[in-house]
């Protein structure tokens, strides 16, 4: 595609020279702000992923904070997920629901203090609907932005770089576990979580100042583990069955839809904004939901756009997101199917923009 | 910069094909959408939006519509700017702002159907504020994001393009005058209004189905006056003074701070979110202030984010757009400078990236 216009409004990060002197190829803007997608290629990045440890520029998830002695009031109207685990040291995937139970968000939950919670976001401007809530409400809570930047350690060597930096108490963290660990004397908050499947964490800094200072310790200690920059791989996401906000769902799916039922709490339904279209469609069935997908030919094109899916020549869904895969050796995929057509091993046809492919619902775990 | 990657989340507008088409050398991404920056260069683009006319793709222009008995209601909410000429014949710009005074958005609010309203947005997710709002106080109305995407003309022979259309009836619209006109049997909203100094309309697209064949009767119907596909030009919208959300104003500023005061009714303080914080700011005078500033030397670099502003050594303020201009042959740019240094001919340094430039405080009303 084209080149993306620099201005004030499509926002660097606090890596961003680190990001550039890596040889970013190309990014897409997340929340308004940069996020690459592309170092050596896709493919290359892929493998890498996969075999060492990545250091990735994920500031985009910018984090709604919410503080104060309603903020645990308010942080219960926005998801009907059962929140009794969350803690400081341990944080939780919550899908946001509108009023109808349409999805907004589905971001990080993390408590930073006794009374302070960060939402660490997918792409949508949940500040919005979070600050009109509490403004709504009369809330005693702050709602704002902080200078709070995600970055990712990711890859499976990712436990043995941190130790190497934050020391071996780092090794202990379960998923979605999180504590503070020092580094040259500046504590950051670090969780065991990101948005790939072979292992690793991320770090909240605080304070963009410092941002470069722990890209360029990070990447000195990871020389002996071929540390790279790297970014959220598209290939790998949908191999592990990473929903992609905005790509695979938007406001027009329910989180049921989304495949995220698992995160929805029957008693919570009363609490929260769209418990009683949640509570419906739970009685009745969804009508459709997300499903893994493999594509038969050779690899497919880019998809920036709904692909139809057809059955019995009538669109019964749409795939979101597809590329090929090197090591299963076909193309995979994520779509909507409708419920007469999502059971494992259903044969479906997706119109790619260069061809029809015959392809199949695969299983619900997806290959990852 | 580096390529922008494409996925269905960076979505294509009902008129990207034609941009395409049109040799578009650089995007930005709008409301989660392609807005093209760039065609022949900016410079180029420039001369001709001066002397010609041409199509933009503002389909980034998203509206927030509202519909229902409770929509009067709600709108009045989000603004402090008196309503009352809102008509079906009558757009406004509204400055939306939060329980803080602080600035949420600055759209165009246009009056659809007598119980009907889009929000035609700039780019912050604004439909999540009014879900929330519409949610939260159980309103009788149905929020949402239609299937409707501006199209700007605009340009000194806008009139004359839009007129051989359209007919001769859209040269009476007055500046944010609206009304219905028809194109090949298709009735189409058409606004005077748009993004530049140049004079134009905005036609408000009803079903992206429709896009192409509207760039198409445009772009054949423009030939005797040298239409081509542009876009929203840099150098123009800075002499023009048209302020840039998320560029020249963030959350963090009030509607006051960006020269906005015109579109603050007092009456209205006592119903609309931040009426409190914009009296007490009334009272006690602004802290800083949208300018135009003249910044001495060369062509800038981009401003890709907030240069420092000083004075007597001391930062003062920040410009956030400035370029090169060739009509005025100086550097013009839009930045926010405290009290002691807002006045006409104050002298200022600006730390630009390649060197501290002279700069001075202009006048109000800017170039354009």
């Amino acid at each position: 595609m084209a080149e993306i216009f620099a201005s004030r409004r499509v926002r660097h990060t606090p890596f961003t020279q680190g990001v550039v002197a890596a040889g970013v190829k190309a990014y897409t803007v997340y929340n308004r702000m940069l996020l690459p997608t592309t170092f050596a290629s896709i493919e290359e990045d892929y493998h890498h992923l996969k075999s060492a440890v990545q250091i990735w520029d994920v500031a985009c998830e910018r984090q709604v904070q919410v503080k104060g002695p309603d903020a645990r009031r308010l942080i219960g109207l926005l998801t009907p997920r059962d929140l009794s685990m969350i803690s400081e040291s341990r944080c939780l995937y919550i899908p946001v629901t509108d009023q109808n139970g349409g999805m907004l968000n589905d971001p990080v939950l993390v408590q930073a203090a006794a009374d302070t919670y960060w939402i660490s976001i997918a792409d949508s401007d949940l500040l919005m609907w979070v600050k009109a809530i509490a403004a709504c409400n009369d809330f005693n809570v702050e709602v704002c932005e902080p200078d709070v930047s995600p970055l990712g350690i990711q890859g499976p060597k990712s436990d043995d770089l941190m130790a190497a930096v934050f020391g071996d108490g780092v090794r202990a963290l379960r998923p979605f576990g999180c504590g503070r660990f020092d580094v040259q004397g500046r504590e950051m908050l670090i969780a065991r979580s990101g948005y790939s499947k072979q292992g690793g964490f991320e770090i909240y800094l605080e304070g963009s100042v410092h941002g470069m200072g722990l890209w360029h310790i990070l990447m000195e200690a990871g020389k002996p583990f071929d540390v790279r920059a790297g970014c959220p791989n598209l290939i790998e996401r949908i191999e592990g069955g990473l929903l992609s906000y905005g790509n695979d769902m938007t406001n027009e799916n329910t989180v049921l839809e989304c495949g995220l039922g698992k995160f929805v709490s029957a008693e919570r339904l009363g609490e929260c904004f769209g418990g009683r279209a949640m509570r419906e469609e739970l009685e009745a069935g969804s009508k459709q939901m997300i499903r893994a997908i493999e594509i038969g030919g050779g690899p497919v094109p880019v998809c920036d756009h709904a692909w139809p899916v057809m059955a019995g020549g009538r669109r019964v869904g749409q795939v979101t997101s597809a590329a090929w895969s090197p090591d299963f050796k076909t193309n995979v995929a994520i779509g909507m199917v409708d419920s007469h057509h999502w059971d494992a091993g259903t044969e479906l046809k997706v119109e790619t923009p260069d061809q029809v492919r015959r392809a199949a619902v695969v299983r619900e775990e997806f290959w990852g």
